[in-house]
């Protein structure tokens, strides 16, 4: 990953699977080739991967992953099978997917072990700082109470980009993320100002009556935090 | 479904995902088209069912599905991506993915209203007139102690299979499939002659030299069972 | 148990430990003594468990019991413990603690298994019948979307109730309890009524400003009910 | 807590709870009185604290917490429900009852808002600076493969006392105790010469014919390693 990011998460949202999804990736990909120094990442379900990643050139990762390896795993996905699938990364510890205190570090080396990029989502700074020792990618810092309340971390609650860079910095490696109710233009520059390397979001494009133009603005806001 | 049924658990063993899976999965169809009159099911990772079910016409399966609606859901997997994925069912509550009381009813649920069948697995024959009435396709009955042992819940505890045929009539519907060592056309022949619908395995085809011909051994002991 | 109940989940209210919930206790005990034809019970916190028991003479369950036995099973309760701290029953799979399809089985045959009762919370009439079947004690039936809403259950939704009685009757063992929204005489003399052999709750009594007088009236409402 | 520490793990061994426990407590506190330097730390089943609390004078602490404020959360046990019923601290993620990553900060930060000490434990030296950063008072740090093998993590895998030795000192804060397979005198004593604050230790001690005797090999152990 390289910084700014857009992480575009597609959740369960009905967009998000079958033929929609591969629609919705082509038109985020066209837009995207407009702003060629920002680096879009999208997050599909495990059955959409294949599908996503053989239409579009746009990074594809995972909502989550499993913390095994291959063999009698029923049910779980391992960083072998994503890498197969087409995926170049995943999330890890999503608010909606929280896993254990040890497996996020099990699931940062196994994505890791595969060339696969991690970000583990956290609900506080405090938090930051031991994720990224863990050897992280990125780090994307939600706080709860404003995921889905369209409204946004860098406008209602600054001080938490501020800390979370301040946390970053040292531990000397990392990006930092941030999301929670990000729907503009100006929550992205916003973001991006206070010091972030790029912003997370989900609803915001999933839901979008024209999800293109959302993202056209969210990078518009990013390349304008930039400058 | 319909009776005599062969299940054959993926799991997430590396022959399950990436070209190896579509590979066994022909081979699978190759053979089973042989015996017209068993139904062969493969339940396949998430992230396998878009691409093992456009290459083989033989039924494919998830081996879990979250009880949820699309939505906000990150990194779940709901019973409409199946379906869109390509999958016609799927396995709930898998001894290595056990779900939730409720969750065994929701998940029935959501796979029915979207047109899918559904295996619940049981521990014990206790469990298996409960999930008959939640109104599960079949019943998958495994014997903890014995799965992966080598040693069939046929030869070793007949008495499981006879008690849970007894149960699935009590209950007056679904289908009742065991599992747990079965290795063998004996082991096969045998749990068909003690009256279960079908049998469900895993390591014995998936880390077999080669699988195809044991799903030909396994079929051919549902066959001379049948008989 | 007998018919009639009052079952009073203490949850993890402020009041449900230490001196307070001793208070308490003895307060609802007095209370109970004027209605000897209905059972009372206090579902405590585990840590509560040894100090209420010797406290009051009332019915003390526990609100979870894992399911397995003594041993390497460090933070777990097992069935054994409740009984030698003084539980004489516990909750099973309450909405706040829901557990596996399998470890309702287990929990009830583990609580059973020392002489313990067992009632099986579950969100849906559909999973009546299959938890009596497990041999629980008693179902309680909880609606979700009423769980400390003020809206009772026999109110707003008497065909859960009606529906539950009659799944209990086709199971043909185990007490019906109904809950959810449960906070006046009215809500419990009706649930009775419908022909359930309880009612279930806990902030209408836990939050009351007098817990005993709430109790008397509740108790009142089941007097009522049954006549 | 201060070092050097011997902490014992009751786990649900049958004499973690009731009469049995009382016994056990007491004839470890005296043991212990003759070893004041060393600080002696019994983890026990919620449903004992109280009882065992009143009987002893040395430190329980409780298995597990839920990272959650009093309220709606039955099944749940509380910091401040441990703090009333006489616990002095909890082990937080033990490797038999893990927690979310979240989950261990919540947890650490509950404990201490109500004068709580925190165990963290971690099955990796990578996880020891992140838990020390989250303001575990110690950080329990035991190798899977050797918990309750009999085989000690000081004899067998020194490095990871080492290592894990070091991450503390990086982390400046908090106490390092190791774990897993610890039973003789020689294991504590290794232990703390390879720089270790402490030892935690379950089987060994719970299971021995003479417990009171055990702890006083694993007591002069440390001793001989602090020298």
């Amino acid at each position: 990953m390289e910084r700014p990011t857009l992480l575009i998460n597609y959740k369960a949202y009905n967009n998000a699977y079958g033929k929609k999804s591969i629609e919705i990736s082509k038109q985020i990909e066209h837009i995207s080739q407009q702003y060629p120094d920002i680096e879009v990442i999208l997050c599909v379900p495990a059955v959409s991967i294949s599908d996503i990643s053989k239409s579009v050139s746009i990074k594809v990762f995972a909502q989550h992953v499993d913390p095994v390896t291959s063999g009698a795993q029923t049910g779980h996905i391992t960083a072998e099978m994503l890498a197969e699938a087409g995926a170049v990364g995943s999330l890890v510890n999503h608010s909606e997917m929280r896993i254990g205190f040890n497996d996020v570090a099990e699931s940062v080396k196994q994505l890791s072990s595969f060339g696969l990029e991690s970000v583990v989502c956290v609900d506080r700074n405090e938090l930051v700082a031991p994720a990224a020792m863990l050897g992280a990618t990125a780090i994307l810092v939600e706080p709860p109470e404003l995921i889905g309340s369209g409204i946004s971390v860098s406008s209602a609650r600054p001080e938490v980009v501020i800390n979370s860079v301040a946390e970053i910095k040292k531990a000397g490696r990392g990006l930092l993320l941030v999301g929670a109710g990000i729907t503009s233009l100006d929550d992205a520059k916003k973001s991006i100002e206070l010091g972030a390397d790029g912003v997370g979001l989900a609803s915001a494009v999933m839901r979008a009556r024209d999800p293109a133009t959302k993202v056209k603005e969210l990078l518009e806001g990013i390349r304008i935090g930039l400058t």
